[in-house]
């Protein structure tokens, strides 16, 4: 089911680059935005910040800051952006809210052990799935880990890259495949379900490892689909 | 180092797609190359197959069979692509003779439960691993586990498509790189240490899940590289 175009978006810990990086994307598509935090003061600068790209390309867009909270409770698609390290402690604080609403889960476990970046996943196989088992009445989708933030926060770059999700409520990633298909250049690629997720996060890893060898900001591309 | 056009490459366990398709490409690349397989039979037939193949675009190629022991002494670069469940059988039998030689791990072990594919990687994380764990006297480099099979067997197919690599190894990595740029449209990336591995094979299962729900043969890109 697309999205009309007053959904709201909210984002729990989008401060970081990817956070900001979607915000940017969906304000520009005409959503709503809600960008939470912990810390409404870091909520409101990365705001702010979202705002001020916006504009420079002549962009009023609807972003404001809240806390974790205020933007679960706000929003009609939610993405789970919080570090790994914070991932239970927000569920535990927002599955009751989030109950029901569309959770799109961005976060991938990482290690820097001896220098080398690696995936770190939970016994379970991934932080998609250890986060579904721990809050199964969210309507969960995981994916988006391969898009380079830098590339998100620049609002006039086609991003001429796949969002790669999965997830095992198909009406769910339809509805969040509608959202990623309003930003320019960015195609959804479905990778089935849930469990999926172990490769998009470890792909993660590897995106890392290629971006620090080719000192780049690569992403994930699907080629030989037969889709648009 | 660039492999002189007399190499001799080898495949261990080489009468499956990926085996004969790679053998396609490089016997088109003007190599020399041995099909190994347990049973010289299959071995030989599949050879037939790969010069029958290239012969229909005209090329007279050099491609035998032979028993995988004879693949192993024969060749200057060798391809491991049996099954896992066949890996370490096969590295117990032919560790010796292949120690010092370039080694390029092609297996991704994967399992079937519940009718998901999914990744069903070792302890240490990845098959790639776990092979140079056991024998590290080998030249290892692990990768192309996300090339389609069966684009690789249409010779006149232009690929258009990345071949990822990893390994502790450089100039190993540099040799195998050279090989994989002689097939066009196949640009070989680097993604770092042996330990990519575990992402590589994960992407298979990635692949294998993409391919099932839109029906196709995907294969994996890199995007934003600053190489050619």
């Amino acid at each position: 089911m697309p999205q009309s175009p007053s959904s709201t978006i909210g984002f729990i810990g989008g401060t970081g680059p990817e956070g900001r990086g979607l915000a940017v994307r969906f304000a520009a598509a005409g959503h709503d935005v809600v960008i939470g935090s912990r810390d409404l003061a870091r909520a409101t600068e990365a705001a702010d910040e979202v705002r001020s790209i916006l504009a420079e390309v002549g962009d009023a867009a609807d972003v404001r800051g809240a806390l974790n909270a205020d933007a679960a409770v706000a929003s009609d698609i939610v993405f789970i952006a919080v570090p790994y390290a914070g991932m239970m402690a927000s569920l535990e604080q927002l599955s009751s809210v989030l109950t029901g609403k569309i959770c799109v889960n961005v976060i991938a476990p990482l290690s820097f052990a001896g220098g080398i970046p690696a995936a770190a996943p939970p016994d379970i196989g991934s932080a998609a799935e250890e986060a579904a088992q721990y809050a199964p009445g969210l309507r969960w989708v995981a994916g988006l880990h391969t898009l380079s933030a830098r590339d998100l926060l620049k609002p006039t770059t086609s991003l001429d890259t796949d969002a790669i999700i999965c997830g095992d409520d198909n009406d769910a990633k339809l509805t969040v495949s509608e959202l990623l298909s309003e930003v320019p250049g960015l195609r959804p690629v479905d990778a089935g379900p849930l469990q999926s997720a172990r490769y998009l996060e470890g792909a993660t890893a590897l995106l890392i490892n290629i971006n620090k060898h080719y000192k780049t900001h690569a992403s994930l591309t699907i080629s030989g689909l037969n889709i648009e």
